[in-house]
């Protein structure tokens, strides 16, 4: 199978989108320029959902260079996002989609729901001796993504998280009181540690940073708080949308009224206020006092503009390309299928390599915070994981502090 | 009155930080070096509510060229803020204040109220016959001085806001639903107009928009949401933190648990997701069907970023260096007190002059959107208010659109 199939290619993109979700889009149509093999390259419009529903497909064949760096630019799924999971009988139509317009190369951008997506395609081509070549191109702010050292778009949200936490710390400094940020992340707690990133000398928000991997307990955290005023005169924490309590349950979905729930079964976490209110209102609630004046409490939830922002981190932007090329250049080889997975080789300079995985080593699994990102108090993250996460969303302003 | 005092000078910063209200302390400094007659240069910590509670005052005398620059691009109030609003009592403590650290040019970064405290502070100096000049500095990301085109603080804010309604519409339009986001401002809407910006091409969001000018009934909101969800297959939306009901009353501050009020009487808006949750609970209940799938609902509250964010709109840093280093200039040439303002001299070239008016025309009023920037269908804004807001932020990217 090394030889050059003659055929369309088709990409798709898929789940949340990322700043630079796009640039993985250019990334595939540039890896497979120059091959006479690939006839026509076509976008899917909201993903596998397009293809089920016999959307037009995007023609992307001649797009100009110009054109292609000005997309890769523009954050959010250019051709339309989906979060369906296709049911068993998805699956032959997607397939059929594909047959009908003589798609021999398909590429998927996202998660680890788009990879399975990806796993079944190929799965059901090659049980009809269909050749197609089925490539997942990895996505997502979550960096949940097994066999990776990081997912490209996780460094651009992790780049605006820790911004965020610079410039609203020297708000609170300002106005001093205690102010929660609700980041993003349903079972992974690496966009919320990226909001280490922000401190750079003592004294420095967040003070306190939660996790999904740590169960969350109301009485500790109000401890936390407490200790942390008493230090610093006002207290900036960081707490993730998915943390769980003693039962595991996800706290914001106990709190979201009408809280919507998508086809993988996932409840809304984001695109609410109800965490960060509920933790306010507790500590409103637990510091008042007859005689003292509560102090100035604040939430925020930084919501969607994590994953939108459009001012990613260059080594974000760049990676999301390549990982792009990669998958073509591994289908233009001879390849059948795979993930492309991004291996950190050293940090200091700080190098990477792209290398295919196979898609049943990514497909519908999830990575967490290892044990040692996570500071044995149970409210930080490690040195270990801002040596970690560092190199990935590049140079960060500088203050001036009193 | 035109003689130089010999004496020093003390820079306070005043109500909600801003991303550029140090470059208006860094313009006060630089306006009064080389002048030999300032012998010293303080910053009040906290606004008076550092002189009132007698707080150390931070010498900046000597700050060098490059620790001032660096300085200006530090986002919130570096000498800290302050939200009191002093009492009959306070006046002479901060006037005493002064007079022990011979203060006789006397600064403040704010707001209305807080050229309020700066007339009440001259009234007493006056009435001492101790020779004090005393200058607000504008600044609210608000917009909402009397007398002033616009003020400082805001197009940074306005720029943040534009920056974050185009990337969340290709959010949004990736995944199409119903967005809400909820933008600050408590009486007047040129903050939650700026999203306007945001529209490039047909069908970009904002689709509506609701000002604290405009009474928000939920009824016309439901209907003005279907039209556009009809009409789009989607619909974001921008929503002030001040929108009132039919009875004036603040719609948030009814729905924010154990709200806090500050000393000037202002309920808290901010810092709580509740408005949003609210229209977005509001949207599901009205759109549920027995048979439809409701639509996808989410909403964000934009949050203390929009007065933090760390990348200012050019023009906005270089207006907010050049009021300070005006009202600098303005104590110099033997002006006893006053307001700056920004007046627009013209358009097409962007170019405005700075004046200085009374702080009598200033102290405690508010300026709201005036009717030609309201749009007749109550949901929008004028094509004169984008005219008036476009020079103000600078530069917004360029997305590419299916």
């Amino acid at each position: 199978m090394s030889r050059l199939i003659e055929g369309a290619a088709i990409i798709g993109q898929s789940g949340g989108p990322t700043a630079v979700i796009n640039q993985s889009l250019v990334g595939v149509i540039e890896g497979l320029r120059g091959y006479k093999h690939v006839k026509k390259i076509y976008g899917m419009r909201h993903g596998v959902d397009g293809l089920i529903k016999h959307l037009p497909m995007v023609d992307l064949t001649d797009y100009t260079s110009e054109a292609l760096e000005r997309l890769g630019k523009t954050p959010s799924a250019f051709l339309g996002s989906s979060r369906i999971k296709p049911t068993e009988a998805d699956g032959p139509k997607i397939f059929e989609a594909c047959k009908q317009a003589d798609i021999r190369y398909f590429f998927y951008i996202g998660g680890n729901d788009s990879s399975d997506t990806c796993r079944i395609v190929f799965g059901l081509a090659q049980k009809n001796n269909y050749d197609m070549r089925c490539f997942h191109v990895p996505k997502t702010v979550d960096n949940d993504l097994m066999m990776s050292d990081h997912t490209p778009g996780y460094a651009s949200a992790a780049r605006f998280v820790a911004m965020a936490f610079m410039a609203d710390d020297r708000d609170n400094a300002s106005l001093p009181g205690i102010k929660i940020n609700v980041v993003m992340g349903r079972n992974a707690g690496f966009l919320t540690a990226a909001s280490a990133l922000a401190r750079h000398s003592e004294g420095d928000g967040p003070h306190l940073i939660y996790l999904p991997e740590v169960p969350f307990d109301n009485d500790k955290f109000i401890e936390d708080v407490k200790g942390m005023v008493a230090k610093h005169g006002r207290c900036q924490i960081a707490v993730s949308e998915g943390i769980k309590n003693a039962q595991g349950q996800d706290v914001a979905a106990t709190l979201i009224q009408n809280a919507q729930t998508d086809s993988h079964g996932n409840a809304q976490l984001s695109g609410s206020g109800a965490l960060g209110d509920m933790l306010s209102n507790l500590i409103k609630d637990k510091f008042k006092s007859p005689t003292g004046k509560p102090p100035r409490v604040r939430a925020d939830t930084l919501g969607y503009l994590q994953r939108c922002w459009p001012e990613p981190s260059p080594v974000d932007s760049a990676e999301a390309r390549q990982v792009g090329v990669k998958a073509a250049q591994e289908a233009m080889s001879g390849q059948t299928d795979g993930s492309i997975a991004i291996v950190r080789m050293s940090n200091h300079p700080y190098r990477i390599e792209k290398r295919v995985v196979k898609l049943s080593e990514v497909a519908a699994k999830t990575k967490i915070m290892p044990p040692e990102f996570i500071h044995e108090n149970k409210h930080d993250v490690t040195r270990q994981f801002i040596e970690y996460a560092k190199p990935l969303v590049g140079e960060l302003p500088h203050f001036v502090k009193l």
